[in-house]
């Protein structure tokens, strides 16, 4: 089995890095030139895109046009698969782009640092979208949960609802904190070196991400505000206690 | 070396605990009937007001009317010292109060939940409000340490501006979301696991504590202040960003 992966920057480097832990061969290529993260061959665009497996590791917003200018050079017979934080607006795209190939939406949940201590059990989002009877299908699924993660199957919408409320708010808190020049201090609590570590985690992903985050996921905007009115809920309830 | 300990809510029994650990002996009273915590004797009010050192564990909000109903109680020789989680305005009320006893104030900044791994390490804010050049302020300082905890000397402003920083804030985003009813999600990262322990931690906390912390911080205004705005920036940054 052969996996390529279009895209090495931060996750892009990691993330093939990952896939090339298991038996298959990992080939990459990137606009840019990078070192072959370990485990991974740097090959030409052509060997890539025609690979059995072939994962997009872009950002969100640069995906569809990414997916638009490559698709005419995609093999047809390699089954394409995206790497993106959100689902629902990525899959649109893959099959407004690629009606011909076999194609996946996928969600790896996991970074440089939330992997520090090991892959196991690291959620692996898959979202059908041509079906998942298909032995395609049951074969990267298969190849993923083989490495340690874990496999979770749900539908593009489910997806980004839960993901809105869970990495979206931790992604929006950290960088509300960034803002707020967060300092480490000798009287820390175990909660706030807790805040601490989710402050520089979300901030280690790039600003692009974090936008991409909120603009690409359509409960985002929701999820947000509900944080506002949460917080105007609480400042208001501290209100109606007497001022000392 | 007897510590008395007055009050024997959740950090109260805690604490003597914790105090009885070392070589002193620890003892105890409570308005309502407790069972004695782990190393700590239940004895009459007059017995603990006049132990060596007095300890108060009570609620910040109501420390003042405490102190002023058994100020006339308290040995005169017995040295006087509060665990309030803010410490400019119990340290007033100490001098106020008890203009003949020697007073500490102080903040061991930990309680049930996050001294679970242990306690070294774990900070003990100290406050000197009669001056440190004293064998009792020494040797309740060297007691502390002795116990595993890291003993921190800094002026009750010091402490009250770093604490609305550190564990106010974490305190006030832990209450915020815990309105927005966050769930737990199979697709959850390792940051937001993070965020939902620092929600459960602070939600462990009585609501009092977490009011009290934000009324009698005389910082806790401001940085309540500089989250919304952070919050506003960050919102801003978004809505200039294209709407997808």
């Amino acid at each position: 089995m052969k996996i390529g992966v279009y895209g090495l920057g931060r996750f892009g480097s990691f993330f093939s890095s990952v896939l090339s832990r298991g038996e298959a061969e990992v080939i990459a290529v990137s606009r840019s030139v990078h070192t072959p993260p370990d485990g991974v061959s740097i090959r030409p665009l052509e060997e890539v895109l025609s690979a059995d497996y072939l994962f997009f590791a872009v950002s969100i917003s640069s995906f569809e046009s990414v997916l638009r200018s490559l698709a005419p050079m995609i093999g047809k017979d390699t089954v394409v698969l995206d790497t993106c934080s959100v689902k629902v607006y990525p899959a649109k795209w893959m099959k407004e782009n690629l009606p011909h190939n076999f194609k996946i939406a996928t969600h790896p949940m996991f970074g440089p640092d939330s992997a520090r201590g090991g892959l196991e059990g690291l959620p692996f989002v898959f979202s059908p979208i041509d079906g998942k009877d298909d032995e395609r299908y049951e074969e990267i699924k298969s190849y993923i949960s083989s490495l340690g993660l874990k496999a979770i199957e749900m539908s593009v919408h489910d997806h980004d609802k839960e993901a809105a409320y869970s990495q979206g708010v931790t992604h929006f808190v950290g960088r509300t904190l960034e803002e707020m020049h967060m300092e480490p201090t000798e009287i820390a609590t175990n909660g706030y070196k807790m805040l601490m570590r989710i402050v520089e985690e979300t901030c280690n992903d790039s600003l692009e991400l974090f936008y991409d985050l909120q603009r690409f996921n359509p409960y985002a905007k929701e999820m947000r505000l509900s944080l506002q009115v949460a917080i105007e809920k609480v400042l208001n309830r501290l209100r109606s206690k007497e001022e000392y």
